[in-house]
């Protein structure tokens, strides 16, 4: 069987360098852009559109008015085209996929589930360090920033999963980067990874 | 400074074995019982009697009936001294201490906190392989007492802490045993610790 690894994460935490970093240092594919590419042949939407709405987090509601409905039932609609093709993917090869709740879709692969957080400060510099010269980079923006997404990511998360966004127990692994330098413990992490796939009793 | 790891693990988690491992394979020292003799010389009260008490978690009370204020005072005073010598313990060499709110306790030492966690059936399912001959061990009498006791251990460890028992943002690595053999991914963890002692920048 394949092997997978899923990395939900609070936004700022640097869990997509670590999904990266684990996906060379294990040598498995990095599974990211391929399913905007697919889900834009599917949908004729385009992959920036697609790009945007998907990482904003897909504001699905129910019944709250009319008006809303049918642009609720599109995006559970393209949700679930996000997840066939996630579990298309995933099952060609060893992987590695940062959110897109690829935990709860692909729990028939028993993969590893990461999550990576940090605390507030780690979280803010890390914003700062990757966002773009002359951006307004106020501390209380970066943070209004973070919890809307991390709010988002758990609201999409949390409509297909048993377990929450964030909550340790739909996780075999979660992993406080504050203070961290990602890079450096990737080969642990690695190692870590590697036994508990030959260990784990499933 | 001295390097210490501190243990937090619900019941039947595996998470003394894991931690006792984790010692023998750092050659840090395992701190316990040192921690109940000391308490035990300063309090005259038997380490049989004070093993039970801080094991099932100190049931420290506010107020609510005035019968209970002598013995709760008695209680926080207990806890109050076994911080102290745990203070004092850690401060000697590097270790790995297990429960007793050691991650909030030796936060002045930067200490790497473990939570350690599983599913139910994977803790039913220890904590029948643990229990004693004709011992009953029925699922419910098992689940009652995992409840049981890691309520008491939270009331406990909440009690000092800023951060919640089992809340994942106060541990710096969650980890989840459910169908692990713990001794397996013992050289991995451990690698991951010492990387992590090396490299967080504090």
């Amino acid at each position: 069987m394949v092997k997978v690894i899923t990395v939900s994460r609070e936004f700022g935490s640097g869990g997509r360098e670590l999904a990266k970093r684990l996906a060379d240092a294990l040598k498995y594919s990095y599974i990211d852009k391929e399913i905007v590419t697919a889900l834009s042949k599917e949908t004729d939407l385009s992959e920036e559109y697609l790009h945007k709405k998907l990482e904003k987090g897909v504001p699905v509601t129910y019944g709250r008015s009319f008006s809303n409905i049918s642009s609720s039932r599109d995006d559970a609609l393209l949700l679930a085209k996000q997840h066939k093709i996630i579990k298309e993917i995933a099952a060609e090869e060893n992987c590695v996929i940062v959110g897109r709740g690829a935990d709860s879709v692909l729990s028939h692969l028993s993969p590893f589930r990461i999550f990576v957080y940090a605390d507030l400060p780690s979280k803010i510099e890390r914003c700062r360090e990757r966002a773009d010269y002359g951006e307004d980079l106020s501390d209380k923006k970066i943070e209004k920033k973070i919890k809307e997404i991390d709010k988002a990511r758990k609201k999409t998360h949390d409509l297909y999963s048993v377990y929450e966004w964030g909550d340790k127990v739909g996780y075999d692994l979660c992993i406080n980067t504050s203070g961290l330098v990602i890079e450096e413990i990737i080969p642990q992490l690695a190692d870590y990874i590697k036994k508990w796939f030959e260990g784990v009793s499933l």
